[in-house]
């Protein structure tokens, strides 16, 4: 749970390894090459014996691409990462920056010249991904090339960890809601009327909630790594070590699907394309070697899992009420003991707090794992958008300080993600005054009402508009989809300025606004919310749609200036909170309960 | 100003028009054509010269497309166009299956079959359009070719209008603000950073303001009909007839731009690409056969002088608000003697009050002409959004309705678009309720402070949240850009669901929600803004931007809830309305200056 990026203990065989990456280059004719942290199915995490970007740089970000040429190296990470990658990889060897594809591209562009060749793992950048950049290159008569095989890969030797084997277990129908086959059923109804023959599944959490799996290769997100390929009629298959599977994953699967081995997958997707079937791969999704070894078969079409596994069933969604009523009584205990901690004069630290957290939802014995790496920022901390605390990092929560902390929990029944910021000691107005701010956007998204249609770039700004009128803003989006005991980021929908996924009944979507002070504190408050089909108002003439609040647990109202709200939002804190302590009271023992009938008080 | 759409007087010759047309289709070996309602500019409005939808289907609306197979023709149009469409195509000659391009598109997957070829003419229709059709049938094995020549040009014979020889005139600079020469020096700076040797451009509006000259070539927009190819370096060169120059423009136009007839376009083109020479072309506004001509010469890039455009320049914005005090003064006047003429039982209808309007408009001897074909629409009429009156629909603007007038001018300094709806006798309730629900998204724009990079896709849903609480919405943008003395509709920015395009200080745009009962009444109000830089609040930390109402006409107090709005709205309302009385007060005669008083009392 907590990484420290103090230099790795090899950081020393870094500059031998780049020496003979760059001797590979240069047998092959490569003049540059790329190298992702991504892998094989372009996940936020990957495992560890996919930690190339790490073997080779030293940089450990979930996030980030290393380019070498024969003289120069830019690693590319976004604004998250930037003070770690200067101190896991500040030694001189690589240049930083900045990771927007335009930098990358000016920055291969100022490097090579034209007739040179930039290599790229096939298995590691999408075919979206690879066709910008070629299309960016061309002009300078740079050229974009596969190589044959991974580079990293030829140098990485016995100390390269042995791929996940983690099992792969059955995710019961009593969670799920709806069979895998008729899941399966859905998808090929797709593929028929697209006119495909088949479709290639590699995203590892349409392949889980398709077949209704789950798996431990990763971190945090309970999926599996493997390829799927459903035809259009007939049994899919997965490719995956049979040998991983549980018996219930197999008494399962029995009948249904076709098991294969991971390395069976190249020779059934040339078999298609010597079959001249269409198959339909994903552009967004799906590495760059489907599209060449398709050839031809190649149909781009969107992954057709995704949408429909961003639409929640009726047991998906029941289940993530009980996951949110578990999660919010293990949040209620623990802020109720920081409370307490903090006013009997005890010291407490961000990894302290994340730990206690995790205590108390571990307590529940329903915990799987935590959905992310807990992020608990004190203070200063708190305005590093993506903080994660370390030990060189840690500190103590301090009075008068703003305590941010951002975590999550994955169940059977579903996976949470909340933020709360609080109080420690007295706050200041200016932190007050901010923190209602931001709690106006929270509660213009909790209850906006919309029209079938609206996408969540339509709301995004509701959540903006109070801090703006104050010349403030926050650079994250609003919110992000979440899965059922799946991903914990899972689109197609969002609420943020790139949110073109229409909202549909049944999504799971997060509303965190937030403000961040540099040097000084940071603010964000984050429920989990679900599309819902809203009343209509008398005299309305349209279907609206609008939020349930999933997640429960109290806002601090110590730092919450009345009257900046309007009668209209009081309402509503003083409504949500009243649900709280409905729902989450029953859950807690007594102490526990005084401090949360405080909490929920009338503001 | 008032077109009808009955049949028109030759509609009988039309089953004969598609009966030599689809001979010539078989001769050429199409089994499909496609004619769209745009010229070779692809702008909103066409010369008559160009009107070969009309002449060939009758349809006089302002955008369709008509698709001829051997058997089969289906007229594609707009949800605005459907009724006119079927007055005036409804024979039984014509299908009439909705506009979307996915409509076009399966409806010519239905009627043709692999091998089969649509033919289109390459200068009606944009790169984008064919590449879009050509990936969208590809897979059913149809092929989609140019023509040689246009065939309705083949057919259409001796009552076929002459082409527009309207004189060009001089902008001159005390309008325009900025040289030709450093307009095109910009843009000449623009392709050398691209590395592109020359663009060429197609939109007229992009000629006439880099070259400051405007033209009468179509309705209501004052543009000029031609090409220009601006050469990275050296004298642009514009294509059109030397004798329609005025001297003005001749003299201003000398030692800076070369002029060429037009026919000399398509040998400089060849030229161009046979010296190899990288040449930018903007697939969303050129014609496909510029991307054929140029072959590999054709540099994708959007139209450089359109960002420029956008944001206006010193003079301009001052030009804008004189313009905006004039016409102000000219719909004051005009809806001064409204209120006059109803209250003393007069009958106006809304032919009369249109034709009244422009006659307070020309009175100021600066109007050019109006902007566009007057929208007034009494109480059903207002719910049809793109209502144009005709002789046939007219209706006397009765008490107890409301009555929606949207018009706009073009004078030297500036083009103008305004939107009021006014309540004729008195309005019931529910039409004062959902009036000010429009006010308050109307407000939430004109008062929006929102930083740097925002896009008017952020701001559309401010303008929608009130009419969403109640279950209500409206079907259109909440704005659309607006030229200088040029297309009252221009890009790129908007305030709507596609509004990409990041709002720039200087640029203008409209404010225009609305509310539409069908059957029952329209509810519009719309006023120009201007982007313009922020106060910082104190305590703010991001630079922030706002808008400047630049229209001064009063918004109707009868229609206004007052207690529907916050003390912030009734603020603005009360402090626009004061700068009306203060701007417009010393333009007008006594009575109508009794009128503004009034009108323009705190609520």
């Amino acid at each position: 749970m907590f990484q420290t990026f103090a230099a790795p203990s090899d950081a020393s065989a870094i500059p031998e390894r780049m020496k003979r990456l760059r001797a590979l280059m240069a047998e092959e004719n490569f003049q540059a090459l790329l190298l992702p942290r991504g892998d094989e199915h372009q996940g936020e995490y990957v495992a560890p014996s996919s930690e190339r970007l790490k073997w080779l740089t030293g940089f450990s970000g979930s996030a980030g691409l290393v380019a070498v040429t024969r003289r120069h190296a830019g690693l590319f990470v976004d604004g998250r990462y930037t003070v770690q990658a200067r101190a896991e990889c500040g030694g001189g060897l690589f240049e930083l920056p900045g990771i927007a594809q335009a930098h990358l591209v000016s920055w291969l562009k100022g490097k090579l010249k034209s007739g040179d060749v930039v290599g790229f793992d096939p298995w590691l950048h999408t075919i979206a991904q690879i066709e910008r950049m070629r299309t960016a290159l061309a002009a300078q008569g740079i050229a974009v090339k596969p190589t044959r095989r991974n580079l990293v890969d030829v140098l990485w030797g016995k100390d390269r960890p042995a791929p996940p084997d983690g099992p792969v277990v059955a995710h019961p129908i009593k969670y799920a809601g709806r069979s895998a086959e008729t899941k399966i059923a859905a998808v090929q109804k797709v593929l028929k009327e697209a006119g495909h023959d088949a479709v290639i599944l590699t995203a590892p959490d349409s392949v889980c909630w398709l077949f209704n799996i789950r798996g431990q290769d990763v971190a945090h997100n309970p999926v599996v790594l493997a390829f799927a390929i459903v035809p259009a009629a007939g049994k899919p298959e997965l490719f995956v070590a049979a040998k991983k599977l549980t018996r219930e994953a197999q008494a399962q699967l029995d009948g249904t699907v076709r098991i294969s081995p991971p390395g069976a997958l190249k020779a059934r997707v040339q078999a298609l394309r010597k079959a001249r079937r269409r198959v339909r791969i994903d552009g967004d999704r799906a590495a760059w070697w489907f599209l060449r070894a398709l050839g031809k078969s190649a149909q781009r079409g969107d992954d057709p899992c995704v949408p429909m596994k961003a639409v929640k069933n009726a047991t998906e969604i029941k289940g993530a009420r009980v996951a949110h009523v578990r999660d919010g009584a293990a949040m209620v205990r623990f802020l109720a003991w920081l409370d307490r901690a903090i006013a009997a004069g005890e010291t407490v630290d961000e990894i302290g707090a994340a730990v206690a957290l995790e205590a108390q939802r571990a307590g529940s014995q329903a915990l799987k794992e935590i959905s992310f790496d807990t992020i608990a920022g004190s203070g200063p901390n708190g305005a590093i958008v993506h903080y994660r605390v370390t030990d060189a990092t840690n500190r103590p929560l301090g009075a008068g300080e703003l305590f941010l902390l951002d975590s999550g929990a994955q169940y059977l029944e579903g996976t949470t993600d909340i933020t709360r910021t609080v109080a420690i000691g007295t706050p200041t107005e200016e932190m007050r005054e901010r923190f209602t701010l931001v709690l106006k956007g929270h509660i213009a998204i909790a209850t906006a009402r919309f029209p079938k249609g609206t996408r969540g770039i339509d709301l995004d700004p509701l959540a903006r508009r109070a801090l703006w009128a104050h010349g403030l803003d926050y650079d994250h989006g609003t919110g992000h989809g979440v899965g059922s005991y799946l991903s914990v980021h899972e689109g197609p929908q969002s609420i943020s300025r790139a949110g073109l996924a229409v909202l549909e009944p049944g999504m799971i979507v997060s509303n965190e606004p937030g403000y961040y002070k540099e040097g000084a504190y940071g603010i964000r408050i984050e429920n989990l919310v679900l599309v819902s089909a809203a009343a209509r108002p008398d005299g309305g003439d349209r279907d609206m749609l609008g939020f349930e609040t999933l997640t429960l647990v109290p806002i601090d109202r110590r730092l919450i200036v009345k009257d900046l709200l309007t009668a209209e939002e009081v309402r509503w804190i003083d409504g949500y909170h009243a649900s709280v302590r409905a729902l989450i009271g029953p859950e807690v023992d007594a102490p526990t309960l005084r401090w949360l009938d405080a909490a929920t008080q009338p503001i």
